[in-house]
């Protein structure tokens, strides 16, 4: 099979204008980026509000392993199929960061014959949203810097500053540093850091945001340190959230592009799905779902964490309603689940894959509590055998559900016809009774154990007295009604990463609280959680390059 | 008078197609962001190699002044003025950093009614070039210290890494930093700083490019430190460049705008006028060059730097022929040379004028040398006297030369006709007889003490042993042939800010050397060079926000 990289430059693309055309959208409420992206105005969208939205799909997975899931071409395939079944659909998904780019991961627009297009773009600047991000984040450290150089250092305690600088590179050196050194005109010699730009409080505000001005009010409400009393200080103190505002102006505007297939794609926001909660701007999903008759989205990770943060945070502060959720699965990632190697993973081994079944059984069960209907899509490998499909299909439906084998990646939309004909049917089959899995006045504590609980299956939640007072802190301080952003590994239901398959009788250790106070959630950290990723060995960036047609090559 | 930002919403701006269609260029060519503005295509540009040129008109001015002097208006004015008389003119300008934006001087996009619109945009992220160039300078830092981590700290010396990082925003407290710590999991600690997007190397490489081959040639080129045996490492060991190249193959593309009065205008590159050469990109001005009649562009700071630079840098290395030099002066800025203080400066004096314009003078003198008739424009403030503005005139003819006032600010390019007049009939005069100041084949030591001697008026350049040790360094390391790039204060021909006029019998000092080997030059430092700036107490960004109708107020 081609790379990517070269099915992409072969795409008939079409014009975004006709993308947009195709969903009734008028070129006078686009922004064009070039001719193949575009934002939608702002103000065409608040036009919209009294709209019918269309039915909301989400695709979530199992828990990840370096085999692979494929949610994102999962829902690139299903929406295409979707448009070949003559539905109008959309999907819509996160901006790739810089960092795995160039680094170990690759590019994330898809695969195969599903991806979004241009995709040398999509992975690159895009439309510039990361940038403006990062400026803004940034922007918010010079400016409380300045102001305690100024005169506040009384004011702000520098043994108190939280807020960290961003950049949208893997770079590990910038993880822990000193600034200010060199005397007083380089200000305070202060310990700080840098996170990825995706791991930004102002990327997870940028995501949940419903429009301008909530936007520059949660931008203020960003606790940026304390004073020496431990009040808590907030960005509006030093009069940032203005001009951080008006950076993020046109950015707040989602993208349009497409699938290779010409379904319309809208790609905006990508926070983390540990330290933030992993899903696509709420206005990407809100326009989308004004536009179109289905809307297919993905949350990142598996959907212990991805799903569970869509629908209790996501899902609760915008109002969306979802109507139905695909769990990807692999037959290698459920082998490896169930104890084989990765060197060994073209092997048939039906007993192994049906160990780690029981890691999707889990996930399985997760999804069902919020009264969601389900699916599970097969994502297709060459070295999937039949007994190994057949026994994937079995558990399935002995949990009376579906699963379809689907080879979008190598057919596009045509490879997703059964899991589409499916999702339509159960989207319109009225039986979603959508319900978040706990009540905000419950309390912080009873919040993250709800899910150490319910989605873990963990016996119980542990955290020192320190941690405890700190939740107790937080709800004295009026932010007990927030949703709680867990951040766990991602590779098990534990908080242990190689605890495969679907462990119980463990228990799940808070580390640590973060406050996104204008992203209006509490990050319960179990474990160690990574905000700044490093390079490999031999990064991916070593052999991307552009040849003399002035193409991009090596991007994958 | 309204303020900029008010004016420049009332605009009556024409899709960017309309202003490209003005230029012969078809919208095909063009890769639109947005209605009103549009980088050209570099295929297409490639294209235009054999047409003729038009007549190139340099903006330059005296040793600015707190009291400012209006380059950028003038260079809009001037070719709106053009425009007006029927002539097919163009300007060309540098792009704006987000740094003094949200700092003291507020945006760079003119003023009055001689602004490049849409002025929100350009003065904000414009086309995204800004962040791509950061984000490639950025790479190569993590590429660098990535290319260490795994097990070549052998190989770099960890004590002579001398690439730093860059942020778009001022920020004092990156300026000297200690990166790495926290142990082995997040590098080697070492010493590191951030200056500012605009000071980097990587920005100078743009603006000289001559294509995307020769971007990714230079930037292999870069010197990221040496080995312990101090042989210099260049960016292409860490395999950076190809990445570096992807990252900025968009940004290559010119960007193309218009000025209030419908003027086409290129803004692109944008480097610092001391530790760079301070012009905007190469590419841009030939595409001009290409497509109008008369193209008026700008140089940074004073004629001692700016001009300078502009003539032995930019056009040595491009092969661009200047036909005009346009010398800009306020009566306050000579008033402040002649020692009146700035809170004074609303008072008429003739005699501290007079005394002020040797600066003038010597500017005159000085841009004579590079064989590019010379002419006059005095930037009209209110508060200037009938004799003042005749005692500039006056002397000024003693010189043989003519001095136009301007009231462009106020009137657009109406209050510029005489002077557009005049510079039409010079550029037309085939006077011109462009020639550098110093031959390639000059030692760097002579080239230094070349432009100390003829432009500043020194009477010998200094250093001590270890600088001229480092100056036979690079020319036996092969850089001999590279032109020098000064960096000094822009306040005085001297080194020393305070002294104004036109200084004699002083000297020239080199403190230190900075090898550009990507960009091509050899940055003589003299002096102290400010490479990222701090906000003042009272930021501009502490007033900038977007407002109900999600405009931005605050912006000047």
């Amino acid at each position: 099979m081609k790379a990517d990289i070269e099915i992409a430059r072969e795409a008939s693309m079409k014009p975004v204008l006709d993308i947009a055309a195709g969903l009734g959208v008028d070129a006078g409420h686009l922004v064009p980026y070039g001719h193949y992206k575009a934002k939608i105005g702002l103000d065409y969208i608040n036009s919209l509000r009294d709209r019918d939205n269309g039915k909301l799909v989400l695709v979530t997975a199992m828990s990840p392993t370096p085999a692979g899931e494929g949610k994102t071409t999962v829902a690139i395939g299903l929406a295409d199929a979707m448009n070949r079944l003559q539905k109008r659909a959309s999907v819509c998904l996160r901006e790739p960061s810089l960092g795995p780019c160039f680094g170990l991961k690759g590019g994330a627009a898809g695969g195969g014959m599903s991806q979004v297009v241009p995709m040398e773009d999509i992975n690159l600047h895009f439309t510039g949203d990361m940038h403006a991000i990062g400026a803004a984040h940034n922007l918010l450290a010079a400016m409380i810097d300045n102001y305690i150089h100024w005169g506040n250092d009384r004011r702000l305690d520098l043994r108190r500053m939280t807020w960290r600088r961003v950049v949208d590179i893997n770079d590990r050196q910038l993880r822990q540093i000193v600034t200010g050194i060199g005397g007083p005109a380089n200000g305070f010699p202060m310990e700080a850091g840098f996170d990825i730009t995706v791991a930004s409080e102002v990327m997870a505000i940028f995501c949940l945001a419903r429009d301008l001005q909530d936007l520059q009010r949660r931008l203020g409400n960003i606790v940026i340190g304390h004073t020496r009393e431990k009040e808590p200080v907030t960005a509006a103190e030093v009069q940032a959230p203005g001009a951080m505002t008006a950076l993020l102006r046109d950015a707040l505007a989602p993208n349009l592009v497409q699938t290779l297939e010409n379904s319309p794609a809208f790609i905006h926001g990508g926070p983390f799905a540990n330290i933030a909660h992993g899903c696509n701007s709420v206005i990407a999903t809100e326009t989308a779902l004004k536009l179109s008759d289905y809307v297919v989205t993905e949350a990142g990770f598996g959907a212990d964490l991805g799903a569970e943060k869509f629908f209790n945070i996501k899902c609760r502060k915008s109002g969306l309603v979802p109507d139905v959720a695909v769990i990807v699965v692999t037959v290698r990632a459920l082998k490896m689940h169930g104890g084989v190697a990765r060197d060994a993973l073209d092997e048939e081994d039906v007993t192994a894959l049906e160990a780690g079944l029981e890691n999707l059984g889990r996930h399985i069960r997760n999804c069902g509590q919020y009264g969601v209907p389900l699916v599970v899509a097969i994502n297709h490998f060459a070295s999937d055998s039949d007994a190994e499909i057949a026994a994937i299909t079995t558990y399935v439906a002995q949990r009376g559900l579906k699963a379809h084998l689907c080879t979008h990646h190598r057919d596009g939309g045509g490879g997703a016809l059964g899991l589409a004909e499916d999702v339509i049917s159960l989207a319109d089959s009225g039986r979603a009774q959508f319900r978040t899995l706990y009540d905000d006045h419950l309390s912080l504590w009873e919040k993250a154990r709800t899910v150490a609980r319910a989605v873990y299956g963990a016996d119980e939640l542990d955290a020192d007295q320190k941690v405890r007072d700190q939740f107790a802190q937080f709800e004295e301080e009026g932010y007990g009604h927030f949703p709680v952003c867990m951040a766990k590994t991602q590779y098990s239901f534990s908080t242990d990463p190689q605890q495969m398959g679907a462990p119980s009788n463990h228990r799940v250790k808070v580390r640590e609280l973060v406050l996104a106070a204008g992203a209006e959630f509490l990050v319960v950290v179990c474990g160690d959680i990574m905000r700044m990723p490093g390079l490999p060995r031999k990064p991916a960036a070593n052999n991307i390059h552009v040849n003399a047609q002035g193409q991009i090559e090596g991007l994958f």
